[in-house]
């Protein structure tokens, strides 16, 4: 095992190297135009999983993006560990708000930055690399290993749901490791044991049959913005409570002891409201910053767009206002009954003079993990060996959507070994990644297939 | 006088094709790019008024666009009157609902089809071709003729008001003709006496200072789409009255006659209705349509813009949140007051937890002209003679904020004679004018020219 570390100390200017080509791939699964960055990005994962030492790697064309699966069987006797990971990342956008090209990555006061350094690119690689220098030093693992890397984490991952049905028996295991989470905080080892879910919708609502000049008409035919609008106003109450009927109905209660261990944590109001520069940080009445963004569900415009944007004056009464608009989930709750829920709730807000049309563009449940689960523990305790500190047990306010559908497909726990930090601006510009949590996540990982071959 | 008319028909079709040459030049005042194009425009409108037998026309640089000024004064005992007009135009997006490219003009359904077409290149040149045929025919015209064609009618004509102010006594004139404004139906000569005002204002909503992922953050600190949704949903009760403070305080009182004289034009409801595709108008409580559009004030957003806006789904609590609101005002309501008061207004709506800024674009006074002026009297006989059928006088709802300032700079009445139709879909993809329209227009605009040097 001590070879193996220093194996990982040694080469890890060299990981960096190769996660800057990694990052170089525009691989943004949500734009259409960059289906050929998607396939070149595949080729590499598959490429680097050979460099691994897996003696299997094979790209699966799907409906949508490929999903790079490889594999090392040491032996039937052995555990298997799933590492699941995405290789697409989010559109880059605003550009101008970028202090480097997105997708030309610079080393700069201890962090890479560019779109995917952190999310997934950097985060899943650490594994790719701990598996590898097993693989160097040892000629061997002592897991067997199975990785599972797809294209469509940012959109939905509707066709590795499909996947995940039809290749249960290929990608059977005992213990699924994911890296696409975030740390408590800088230093702070942590395993998240729920993740929210999410539902995104898209409503439109539409006035009049074109563009009208806001002077002929208005104040004779409703506004489509001011009606979306009005709609947008009323999804939540004075108490940040969203108003959708039975949207708290399946919401698991928060506990009498995890509220404690919350409180544990020691969550600074001020710091955070700091950090992103408000006055005031907003949320549901009567829960904590961390129970509103780990156990409590939310609504938020993702987006919203209507009439003339650019700069100048145009006196348009337009036709169309386009909202996205996205819920995090908590568990028990169902995006799918929500969504209907959502849309009934949307078409009785609106007046008779607009027509609204209400879209369902994705979806994922939440998920709560078994904390005393052998494959967590044996998480913890290398995350603490790694990062020489005891690792804290989270919840966390994002959606990995696929984890639940992984986890029930494959009947394994999932442990979610995040290496982001917060401020890290994931989906963001000037997105980074910690190279200190990028050499200690590839170190977690070595002392993780360690410290589990030993647990079955 | 019928030697003219002759003239005006026989060539005709040689006017549309100038027009069209007219069109060719994509003069959008509002797009920085689009400036090398304002001075072509210009250079355009400078070589035809000396076809038009003007011994003068001058292009005057200004801090914005250039102003076309041209004249021919024929004897001081003569009236003069001053043709106002504009060649810029308006942007043309939504690109894709046009059915032909914007600035290549068709002729279809004996219509012209283009933008600018109508707004105000096609309405302003019918005065252009009147003035020419007197010219050609007779070597002279039978008044003072000046015409002042500026750039920037469609961002606010600021540099026009210093330009009145300045050349008073080179813009002195009996009369002000201008054609921007619609009949009140097909083939219904009409007269305009009243136009609202404009205020037109930008507001813009900032919450954490770079965009988030709703994920890790939403829930806990104010979506600044989600706040600028309330703001705007609160600008109007469940009357469709406007929430500002003042905002009524200064609107003169509809008179019984005036009210008498609406209904007398029988406007449907029901068409107007069909004719945009909605099923139910909206507007005030309390009041008619035509009493909407003309003579009560109105709020709209013309566009509003935040996060994620493209196809497909991005998980992002944005920064910032914009949206383009404007009121069309009336008499007595003054602009630069209600612009205080309605930025006053829209920061004691938002909460604490996001930043608000409010701007002011642009803004222009209502008018009321006088119905009993010779001036007036001359231009409903011409319109009449021309249409051969009886002018009537209404309101309009939109703005020509230039004309206030040209009624009190240059004391004298502005005639509006307006050649428009309001489905002709100004400042909408497809904008177009009527042939017929320009043809009755530059003979209306014969026979005024005429009937005015009678009256003086």
């Amino acid at each position: 095992m001590d070879n193996v570390i220093s194996h990982i100390e040694a080469n890890f200017n060299n990981y960096v190297e190769e996660l800057k080509d990694y990052i170089r791939i525009p691989s943004i699964s949500t734009l259409e135009s960059h289906k050929p960055e998607m396939q070149r990005c595949a080729e590499f994962v598959q490429k680097k999983l050979f460099d691994a030492g897996m003696t299997k790697a094979e790209i699966f064309q799907t409906a949508g993006h490929p999903i790079v699966y490889g594999e090392r069987i040491e032996s039937t006797d052995l555990p298997t560990v799933l590492i699941y990971g995405h290789y697409d990342v989010q559109p880059v956008d605003p550009l101008d708000l970028w202090n480097n090209p997105p997708f030309e990555p610079i080393i700069s006061d201890g962090k890479i930055w560019a779109r995917g350094a952190n999310d997934d690119k950097g985060q899943a690689y650490t594994h790719f690399k701990a598996v590898e220098a097993f693989y160097q030093v040892n000629g061997k693992l002592p897991v067997n290993v199975k990785f599972l890397i797809e294209g469509e984490e940012e959109i939905g991952s509707s066709n590795l749901s499909k996947f995940l049905k039809e290749q249960s028996e290929l990608l059977k295991c005992d213990a699924i490791l994911i890296s696409d989470t975030s740390m408590y905080d800088v230093g702070v080892p942590t395993i998240t044991y729920g993740l929210r879910g999410l539902l995104y919708m898209e409503v439109e609502v539409t006035g009049p049959n074109r563009d009208l000049h806001s002077g002929s008409f208005g104040g004779s035919v409703a506004n489509p913005i001011n009606e979306l609008a009005k709609i947008i106003s009323k999804l939540q109450d004075k108490n940040g409570k969203a108003t959708i009927p039975n949207f708290y109905k399946d919401v698991q209660k928060l506990t009498k002891t995890e509220r404690e261990n919350f409180k544990k944590l020691k969550h600074s109001d001020k710091e955070f409201a700091k950090e992103v520069d408000v006055k005031l940080l907003q949320g549901e009445a009567g829960f904590s910053t961390l129970e509103r963004l780990w156990v409590r569900p939310t609504l938020d415009c993702n987006g919203i767009v209507g009439g003339f944007t650019e700069k100048g004056a145009k006196t348009v009464l337009p036709s169309k206002a386009l909202a996205k608009i996205s819920m995090r989930l908590v568990p028990d709750q169902d995006p799918k009954k929500i969504a209907k829920d959502f849309e009934k709730h949307i078409k009785s807000l609106a007046p008779k003079s607009v027509k609204v049309d209400v879209r369902m563009i994705h979806y994922g449940y939440p998920v709560v993990a078994p904390v005393n689960n052998d494959a967590i523990k044996a998480a913890a305790e290398a995350c603490s060996k790694a990062f020489g500190r005891k690792t804290v047990f989270t919840r966390e306010g994002g959606s990995i959507p696929i984890v639940v559908d992984l986890m029930k497909s494959l009947k394994a726990p999932a442990i979610l070994m995040g290496l982001g930090i917060d401020s890290d601006n994931i989906h963001s510009p000037n997105e980074h990644f910690r190279l200190e949590n990028f050499q200690k996540g590839i170190l977690s990982s070595a002392y993780f297939l360690n410290e589990f071959s030993k647990r079955k």
